[in-house]
């Protein structure tokens, strides 16, 4: 069995903690040992010195990169959901990961629909000038260039979200 | 099977090393997941923009514990081998990663065994002025205060040190 990294790149909203929960319980179910790594994970301990300028999001997704190598080093695969919102950030962790067992994939949604669920309310308080360098907002997304895989939340099923992922991934692990 | 994380602490030469990777050895042949974690893993990526300072050393060894409770919550037995030389900053790997399965191992070997080994000629660097803070040197290393284990490998053998950590490890992992 081989150990990926599966990064799962999208704005707020997007789908990428259901996505990253429901792929998680889908490779236990096939003995696969994972990880969840996201930015509370992250910022419980390893980078609670952070805080959430360019500077520091920037730091915060080169150690999430770190950490993700060494899991993947430990036999884990990785499910890693962060927004990493800037294309060269995303390139660091490939690098840092190993191209040939990371796996990026775009949680694709249109901004529009990712405001209106605003599950978290973090659009709203954004809009009212209470975060800074929010991503979508205040802050640029760079589509990722050259996905593995691109999903779309707002046209695809979460089921279906799955389907594709899955298909891709389990050959490179099992 | 629990994951635990054990923590080798002792000077440079005590045996850290050599003891970190037959106890990986002895794990795995028990089939017990287990991930050598040290100062050389980390400074690779994670720990790359960090100096030899006593501040840096210290966020060095914050940064272990964090990613030291990440692979215990993913499954691993962490051999972390550091030489840790601040009671402090023990304590706080310890507050991280959760007291009940924290095991600290102190390597006690004398200052002048160690020297006398100088496997990695640090030592004589040191004592040439060329290395900044170094410990048993030019910084202090704390005695650790309450450790779980102490070996001594300057009066025992390997096969001793193992049987002593082993005899008290296994029964918290299996």
């Amino acid at each position: 069995m081989n150990s990926v990294v599966i990064l799962l790149t999208g704005l707020s909203g997007s789908g990428k903690s259901t996505l990253a929960k429901a792929l998680h319980t889908e490779l236990r179910e096939r003995s696969v040992s994972a990880y969840q790594l996201d930015g509370d994970v992250l910022r419980e301990h390893l980078c609670s010195d952070l805080n959430f300028s360019e500077i520091d999001r920037t730091e915060n997704l080169r150690r999430a990169g770190a950490v993700a190598k060494i899991l993947a080093d430990s036999g884990q695969t990785v499910i890693a959901s962060f927004i990493a919102p800037f294309e060269q950030a995303r390139q660091n962790i490939r690098a840092t990961v190993g191209a040939d067992r990371f796996i990026e994939v775009h949680v694709d949604c249109p901004l529009e629909v990712c405001e209106a669920r605003d599950i978290k309310g973090l659009y709203k308080r954004s809009r009212n000038g209470e975060i800074e360098n929010f991503t979508g907002i205040t802050s640029p997304y760079e589509k990722p260039q050259n996905p593995d895989i691109i999903v779309n939340t707002s046209e695809q099923s979460e089921e279906e979200c799955l389907e594709i992922i899955l298909g891709y991934i389990l050959p490179r692990i099992l």
